[in-house]
C-alpha cells in the first residue's frame, strides 16, 4: 500500500512541482481553498480545520505558506495564516496519523542576504515576511518528537514551469519578472546595483530534495537549504535574460541600473547547504530561454 | 538636560519596577492604554500611533509584550499586537529619534526549558507565546544597526512587588501563586511531579540590568537573559513558601503533586547568563515572606 500525502499548494509554483515528483510513488491528496483540491480548507479560517474528516496520512506537505502579497493585502490576516491557520492544518494532519511534516519556508529566516549561510547559521528573520515563515517553521517544529520528522525547506530564489503563468501573482520575483521583461519588453530595469548575489534553485530540485528526505527522514527537526547549480548577482542574470533573448530572437534588451554605483550590502553573499543530497542541478539558463520561448507563444 | 524614555507598561509587574529605577535620572514619559500614562496608544489598533505626536525620545523601553492570558482571549489578537503593534511602537520611537531600544521578552524563546540555556543558546520558540515574543524581538532587531543598540531580555520566572495585588491578572505565575495559595488556603497544588526547575528574578535585578545597558548600549543587536540569586524546582519553591507560612503564621501549609512519581523532562534546566552583570541578587525567600504578608494584611 502506498504512504499517504496530505499536500497543499499543488497548484502553485513549488507545490505543483512537488506533486509532480511523488504522484507515482505516493497517495496524494491535495487541500486547499481552489476547488480543483481534493479537501476544500482555507487557512484564513483557521476554524474550518476543527472538523474536516481527513483519512489516514502519514506526511503533510505544507507549500502553500505566506507571500509577499499576503502582507501588502492584509498583514494581520497574514500572521494569523502564517500561525494559526498553519497549526490548524498540522493537527488536522496529526490528528490523521501524520509522522512527517514538511514546510516550504524561505531563505530569509536566516535574515539580510550577506555573507555565507548555511544550515548552521543562526536564523535571524527580520522582514514581516520571514518572521512569519519563521514562525511557522515552529509551528511544524512542535510536532518534531522521539517518533516524529519535521523538515524545513528554505529555498532562495526559486524558477520554475508555470502551470498558467496567467494567473500567476508573484512577479515580484525576479526569476519569472527578468525574463518576461526581456522577452516582452526588451527591458529590465533594476532598483539597486544589481550586485547582490543569489542562489537560483528550481522546483524539481526542490521537489527531489524533498522526495529524498521524504525516503530517509530524520526524527526531530531539520532545515535544509535547497540550493541550485547557478548562484549569481541580479545584474548577471538580467544579463543572462538579456543574450538569451538576443540569441533566440534577435531582439536588443536594455538593462537599466537605477543606481549603478557604489559598493552593495550582499555583494557576497553565498547560500549553501552543508547536505550534498541539497545541491541541485536545474539549468536556470535553460529555464529562462524555456519561460521566454512561452509568454512570446502565449501572445 | 536628562536623556528622554519612552516606556510601555509602566503599571505593569516589570514596567512598574523599571519606572522607579530609572525616573531619578531620566525624563520618563509613559504610553499605554490606561488613562493613568502620558500617552495614550493601544497596541492593538496599531494604526493608532501613525499620528502620536512624541516628542523627541532617546530610548524606548517595551515592557507590554504579550502574555499567556491575550492568547486564551483572541490569539490572532495576540498575534497582532506582538508584530504589528509593536512595529507600530518602535516606528513611532524612531521616528521621534530614539537609537536605543529595550524589549522586555522571555526565557521561552529558546524553547523547551531543558539543559543548559545561556546567550549563545540557539532560539526555538514552540508556544504561541513564544513565537510572539520572538517575532517581537525581531520587529526591534530591525532597529538595531551602526548607530542604533536594541536589547532583548529574558527572564525566566519572575517575581516583584505588585503596585495593585487586587488588579493581578496573571496568577498563572507560580511566583504569585503559591506564596498566596500558602497565605490564603494553606495548600499548593502542582500539576505535575514539581521537579522542574526554574530561575526566579526580581523585577529590581531586572531593572538594573536594563540600567546599566542603558548607560552603556552595545551598537546592534544584544540579547540578555537576567538571572536571579535563586535556581530550585518548584516542588522546592513550594516548600519554600510553606516553610515561610509556617514560620511566620503558624500555619501548616500542604503540598499536593498530583503527579509526584517519574522522571521529569527539565529537572536538568540551568538558566544562566554569559554576562555577570545580568546575575542579580534579590531574595527570592524574602519576597515570598513579604508578598505573603501583603496579603494577608489585605485581608
Amino acid at each position: 500500500m502506498k504512504e499517504k500525502i496530505l499536500l497543499s499548494g499543488a497548484t502553485g509554483l513549488i507545490g505543483s512541482a512537488v506533486f509532480n515528483k511523488v504522484e507515482a510513488e505516493y497517495d496524494v491528496t491535495t487541500i486547499g481553498r481552489n476547488n480543483r483540491n481534493d479537501i476544500l480548507a482555507d487557512l484564513s479560517k483557521p476554524d474550518s480545520f476543527a472538523n474536516l474528516d481527513i483519512e489516514r496520512v502519514d506526511t503533510l506537505i505544507h507549500c502553500a505558506g505566506v507571500v509577499d502579497e499576503d502582507f501588502k493585502e492584509n498583514p494581520e490576516q497574514a500572521f494569523s495564516m502564517a500561525v494559526l491557520g498553519a497549526n490548524s492544518l498540522v493537527e488536522a494532519a496529526a490528528r490523521a496519523g501524520a509522522k512527517k511534516f514538511v514546510y516550504i519556508s524561505s531563505a530569509h529566516v536566516y535574515g539580510p542576504m550577506i555573507g555565507h549561510v548555511d544550515e548552521s547559521t543562526p536564523v535571524n528573520p527580520i522582514s514581516d515576511y520571514a518572521i512569519a515563515h519563521f514562525a511557522t517553521e515552529q509551528v511544524f517544529r512542535r510536532k518534531a518528537n522521539t517518533t516524529a520528522s519535521v523538515l524545513a525547506v528554505r529555498p532562495c530564489a526559486v524558477f520554475g514551469h508555470l502551470e498558467s503563468p496567467g494567473a500567476f501573482r508573484r512577479w515580484g520575483l525576479i526569476p519569472f519578472s527578468f525574463p518576461r521583461d526581456a522577452a516582452m519588453h526588451q527591458k529590465i530595469t533594476i532598483r539597486s546595483t544589481g550586485e547582490q548575489r543569489r542562489n537560483f534553485v528550481g522546483t524539481e530540485d526542490i521537489a527531489s530534495v524533498i522526495l529524498s528526505w521524504l525516503k530517509k527522514p530524520k526524527l526531530g527537526f531539520a532545515a535544509v537549504n535547497p540550493t541550485g547549480s547557478t548562484s549569481c548577482s541580479v545584474y548577471q542574470f538580467a544579463q543572462l535574460c538579456a543574450a538569451s533573448v538576443k540569441e533566440r530572437y534577435g531582439l536588443d534588451c536594455e538593462i537599466e541600473r537605477v543606481t549603478p554605483d557604489g559598493r552593495t550590502v550582499g555583494d557576497d553573499f553565498d547560500y549553501v547547504s552543508l547536505f550534498s543530497s541539497a545541491r541541485g542541478q536545474q539549468s536556470l539558463s535553460s529555464f529562462a530561454s524555456e519561460f521566454m520561448t512561452s509568454l512570446r507563444e502565449a501572445l
